[in-house]
């Protein structure tokens, strides 16, 4: 699993408890989720559609830094599935985990366009001849 | 099911596509339910432990006016589970549901905090004697 | 009055002083008389035309529930009239009372467009023949 | 009076409408009417006690730029009145009046703390001898 | 060099170290810049093309209220050159200065577009004949 | 140099004219090296002391997705420098570079505190003995 876009827990990120607001955790995740399935299917109209269970492991606190990772597991005929694991930075501590999150690529009607993609690729892989 | 906070859809909630971002929609369905928790424990620290999946079943709009609907389901031992709905104001059709958000009271220490409820109550009845 | 959305003040909505920011308080009842007005005028375009004297009387803490009421008291041509209580959920102290606060509803071309309505209604009856 | 804080009406600003949010520009005044009386009774800890009635008069839109005017009227015990005017930048077109913002200083317990202030002051003056 | 807008160092302005976040300071200034642009190179389409080098002299804390200033230095033939000094209202002290942050105005196609500026404009001018 | 956040350019990211306001995207470098610094110098203590010039090559807009890389290029005593570059993940194309930001770690005082760092670390290896 690659762990790309990082986030400092910041006063406005926090609930009353002073500990870090899981909505705004959700929120994060389903940012990474979308950009990730806009880069893989190359289509920039990608929508969630469907997220397993969350089972939220340990929080974090201001000044914490956590790492978003995804991975891909399936590659659908208009979707993609993956995976995701939330980390502290520094303790590498798992804070959240959601086995499958699903994203559908749309086309200009908002019905599901086949994106016949079947494995991950680089962006740098689609510069080379 | 009482449904309770509305939102109105404005510019800043919406996702590159024009459609509502569905971060933001998990954001707030996280804020109702800790408060909805908070207010029946009678425990101001209260956190989000478990959500079971998540389907998205329609998006909504700019302008749209969305109201979230909790119900409790269990009171456990220290913690409190919800049904959760999310649906459009004007149309009632269903925009989310989750079975199951699993809130847990802590204490001082942050551990769980056995609550002695077993129904729900109203605040107004709380003030009558 | 019925009392509908409710906010958890959050370390972002907290002046530097470390109560309610007065103007946060504002910005929630503005948004809930508009998407009040759109429901009962059923115009999406309604905007605020005049507010009478804001009463400050209490303050709200990190951590607080609040509750945000509304009431129709006229109905106008093109106007409805409403009356804004805030009050604390859990303590039941009235935060802010807000006598008239008009909404307009507008036509196309921005201008003040007659809706025909002489009471509060039910957007559940509307589903009813 | 004198126009001090600008503000560039950005797409965060709007409501769905596609005119600037009501609600945000109360925010604006207030948070402006609570910096100016910070410096001119010099104690950080000003509050909103009452606003007079608000007429809104014109809208802004996208990209319009608006600046937001006080002036003392009243110098109270404890408190500092003020008058507001909002207008656009460019058009010089009154947006929104408020005749009286009343700020109360508060001492350490949250009382209002007389400030011996009859007149306006400039820091710059603060700085001569 | 005229001071104008002001901001209130709010708890969602801080880094997780309780200090001005130095990427919100930043953000003011560019917002600062654009409508100075704006307001005079009478172009609604000014971007932010170059800064020269940033030093960050001071802080500040919650609370604090910090003001704006800018000043024009130089009138390119689509470019308006600016400078920056941020400083603590009631201190004085500066806590941020760029010598030089270039705007330049564009027409409908995005290109440079020549404004035949040579000096500074005030709108209240604009008004009289 | 590695390219870890990405953004995805969101309605509330964009300036009026509907292209990436920069002062956002400031705000999204002074973040990211921040917690670049923090990790390398293993002090949660770190702040901006200094940015290069900033040259603003090109814009971004709506639902584009961008990636900020840094690069250490010096340890000083209590500094690290950094280098940036932000560019579009799609197209590849260069969206602003910065020459050297200067993060400084500081000790409880509020002081440079010295980091003895000499070179890049992964917080991998931390983990190995």
């Amino acid at each position: 699993m690659n762990f790309h876009t990082r986030k400092w827990i910041k006063p406005e990120d926090l609930n009353p408890n002073g500990t870090l607001f899981g909505g705004r955790l959700l929120e994060w995740i389903d940012e990474e989720a979308a950009l990730y399935a806009i880069i893989q299917l190359e289509n920039p109209r990608c929508v969630t559609k469907y997220m397993s269970e969350i089972d939220f492991r340990a929080s974090a606190k201001k000044g914490d830094i956590i790492e978003i990772g995804l991975e891909p597991t399936k590659f659908g005929n208009a979707s993609l599935t993956l995976r995701c694991e939330v980390r502290n930075k520094m303790t590498r501590e798992t804070i959240i985990t959601i086995e499958r999150i699903v994203m559908v690529g749309l086309d200009d009607e908002g019905k599901p366009k086949p994106h016949g993609k079947t494995q991950i690729e680089y962006v740098k892989d689609r510069f080379k001849e």
